[in-house]
């Protein structure tokens, strides 16, 4: 039990710092990955660098992977965040959503695993209340874990048994909060917003602001972030 | 015919190059790919560009992606290249083996796919006169081209039709350098070593280079290049 290593992916904001606290609840050693990829919110690497000291990992990776060359999204490139209202989300998908950004993401995480020799991914993706984003639905999920165990040394061999946790997958943002507060989490380690100011304060008003404002207020927990 | 637009993955070797040949043969526009991964062989991100610019690629782009924070190949640390003799390879997969690479490089082609509105992916992966890389196997790419076609905006949409187009995956080393030769290649302009010298000269040794003189063989054309 105590040597079962976890490869995290961590952006320092709630859902995948609730997934890190999930995979320490579980006796897993935390291997925590975070990604410099041009977004314009990179105060959350300084947070997910907190976190990562907050539930004592093994190591803190930050890979930088130029994602703004290829574009596509308003998180890495000059298209405007829309302050939009999260009752309009479900509509269509956000120009908020990057481009294959899970499949980059837990692509790395795979290799990472791999030198590790960790089977274990955890991802903090939900199906409930999320961005429309195609990458965090389960069955993206299921299909990259059959592709994982075969893309790897382990999978020629027959002995690969990498599985992806995505234990936050069937909550809802309230449900999460209150899960990672049983757990422990200090929240005000964290920060969701995709357009902070200079402080890294978070602006309120963003997609991931408003789903933040509105998971607090759905588990009666106050927000410790200024806003 | 001439709208279709393919990303091609290239590394400015023989494979690669000559899927792009195939790729453009076959009426594609092009769209080349390579990676600054911290590989020791950067060179042959020069040959890269001159490929594309030989095949009259529409871009080409170079993301940087640092696989050496990751680690655990020869091609991405301190580990030396083995000079090794190709008739040991298919004993075990070889410590160039790079953890999850084409993975990843994949990853980011299907990202760039999608801000392209392009459905076809050329890579020059071969199941044959290979390294014994896991992520070179027909079953390894087709669970890769079924999660990609639920990981993107289309996947959503039921509207996702990408292609992992693998003209090379049957073709022996020098097979594939004779069908080059047919659509024109110029060879001299491609490189495939490990360890080049620092004029990006073949150490005509690695695992690489051996691969590359045997096809060359095969085929009964001189290689252009000095070793």
């Amino acid at each position: 039990m105590h040597d079962k290593k976890a490869v995290v992916l961590s952006s320092g904001g709630i859902d995948s710092t609730t997934a890190m606290a999930i995979a320490k609840a579980e006796g897993y050693k935390i291997y925590s990955l975070s990604f410099n990829y041009g977004q314009r919110h990179s105060f959350e690497l300084k947070k997910a660098s907190e976190v990562a000291k907050f539930f004592n990992a093994k190591a803190h990776l930050i890979i930088n992977v130029d994602l703004r060359k290829i574009g596509g999204s308003a998180l890495t490139s000059d298209i405007n965040v829309p302050q939009s209202s999260i009752f309009n989300l479900q509509s269509s998908i956000p120009i908020t959503y990057v481009p294959a950004r899970n499949t980059i993401f837990l692509s790395l995480a795979l290799a990472w695993a791999e030198v590790l020799e960790a089977e274990d991914i955890f991802i903090g993706v939900n199906a409930i209340d999320y961005s429309g984003y195609p990458d965090c639905r389960p069955e993206y999920i299921n299909a990259f874990e059959k592709m994982a165990n075969l893309a790897t040394k382990a999978g020629v061999e027959g002995k690969s048994h990498i599985k992806i946790h995505t234990p936050l997958i069937n909550l809802t943002k309230g449900e999460i909060i209150k899960k990672g507060i049983l757990l422990g989490v200090d929240y005000s380690l964290t920060s969701s917003c995709y357009s902070p100011d200079k402080d890294g304060n978070p602006c309120g008003l963003c997609d991931s602001c408003q789903f933040r404002l509105k998971g607090f207020k759905e588990a009666g927990i106050k927000d410790p972030l200024n806003y």
